[in-house]
């Protein structure tokens, strides 16, 4: 279940940047480097945009283009992000099932000291810059989870909150209306993002400590609460300054490489099993 | 002045074949094999369109989606088209000025016997299969002249209707309101795209002949009427089957090289001053 709050429309595409890099890794075809992206992607098409005098911040490889040019039009010619998710993790070979959170548009908004911004302008264009004071998900009470999401939850023997940003990947999906309510009494188990005080990438640190909250795996698990039977911290954690209330595994949760990414994933579902 | 008939939304783009044509062929980077899109092309982004299922019968090389990328956006954005065409030509290095017809959405319906179709649907998607029975452009009498045609046509000493189709590149801009009137009294030359009863490319002749008229550069020259002050027909049709009632210059107007190109444009305005 993947945050779609990141998605806006640029250059008259719909992009939505978590599902991508999602399915692109699941399919072995995400660029390792940038951590966004394909592998093997040349950038002809930015190139002539850039030489029109386009925007290029937000940069979009020519087979990444494919995957928007066709997202698009099959929404505009009214099909859901559910359905299209759907076929082109068909077309791409991923086994496992993937659903965007919700068919509705729910952008997430970034409160700042620069006054409120779309994410990716945030993001990307300002490269996290602006100091942060809060968040907003637009439309969420009104928005509904997609097809599939309550009922994957509720079907499933336990539930990862994988090792994403909580304020802005993992929040949006979890202010969705319908989805705590079907987390009750399920094995959740969430992974820390902050090891050692730090996120392997993005601001979810910096966001932290701009709202006042010293950045921790302690503070992730704050974060989530009572919605946790189980929590992951990194092996760098394992002192930890303040008792948790629920139950831990301490292990190496940095993913370097495939085999890496395989074993913590083992560990973490063995260990929520047995919650 | 450009014809923008032919102007369609794809994949959420908005393109302008025939500008984009007349662009890139006046900046030499287009491409001389196809007749469409650019040279040095490559193909990554169509090529995964493919694989996800998409349309792929209206081919966009990755540097030529640059410019639909760009002119969406501008457009989105509440540029004209005048605006974008005009910074395009100047990023591209094009010394002439090149204008769009009109601002104004004006597509050309394709009326035929498997119903009324849109122009890009008729001419690339059914590859001109279809037989003609006439032509519509939508919306022509609500629509104007974009910002410095007419002003163009009045200072022009001459103006030239290039050997493009008669039917579906020229007539949409002949209709414009205002056109006509601002040809009146101009030394107009029209060149036949009829060569020996075949066009060189597209379906003019096989247009002509669904219409019920033998395709000539006589028919060609039928069409224009009384608006032409001089026609400019090829070498072989130097027998004409009928007389023409304006001034005639019969020269080489097959173009394959820019030589050609620059003889034959001096050719026809020598013959347009002299009228």
């Amino acid at each position: 279940i993947v945050n779609t709050g990141d998605d806006f429309e640029h250059l008259g595409l719909q992009i939505s940047p978590d599902l991508d890099t999602v399915c692109y890794m699941l399919a072995g075809i995400h660029n390792p480097e940038t951590g966004w992206g394909r592998a093997d992607e040349t950038f002809q098409s930015f190139d002539q945009l850039e030489l029109l005098g386009g925007p290029t911040w937000f940069r979009l490889g020519d087979r990444d283009l494919a995957t928007h040019l066709e997202r698009t039009r099959r929404l505009q010619a009214g099909d859901t992000l559910s359905q299209v998710t759907a076929d082109f993790c068909q077309a791409w070979g991923i086994a496992p099932t993937v659903l965007p959170m919700s068919n509705h548009s729910i952008p997430t908004i970034v409160l700042t000291d620069q006054g409120e911004l779309a994410f990716q302008e945030y993001f990307v264009h300002q490269q996290c810059r602006p100091a942060v004071t809060g968040f907003r998900f637009e439309g969420i009470q009104q928005a509904s989870p997609a097809p599939g999401v309550i009922e994957a939850i509720i079907e499933a023997d336990c539930v990862v909150i994988c090792p994403s940003n909580p304020w802005v990947s993992i929040d949006p999906i979890l202010h969705l209306p319908g989805i705590l309510q079907s987390l009750e009494g399920k094995s959740v188990v969430g992974v820390s993002p902050i090891i050692g005080g730090q996120a392997l990438k993005g601001p979810a640190a910096k966001m932290y400590t701009e709202l006042g909250i010293s950045p921790s795996a302690i503070a992730v698990a704050d974060h989530y609460g009572d919605l946790l039977a189980g929590f992951v911290l990194d092996d760098v954690d394992k002192n930890l300054t303040k008792p948790l209330t629920m139950k831990c595994l301490i292990t190496d949760t940095i993913m370097k490489e495939e085999s890496d990414r395989l074993r913590l994933g083992e560990e973490v579902l063995s260990f929520a099993r047995e919650l």
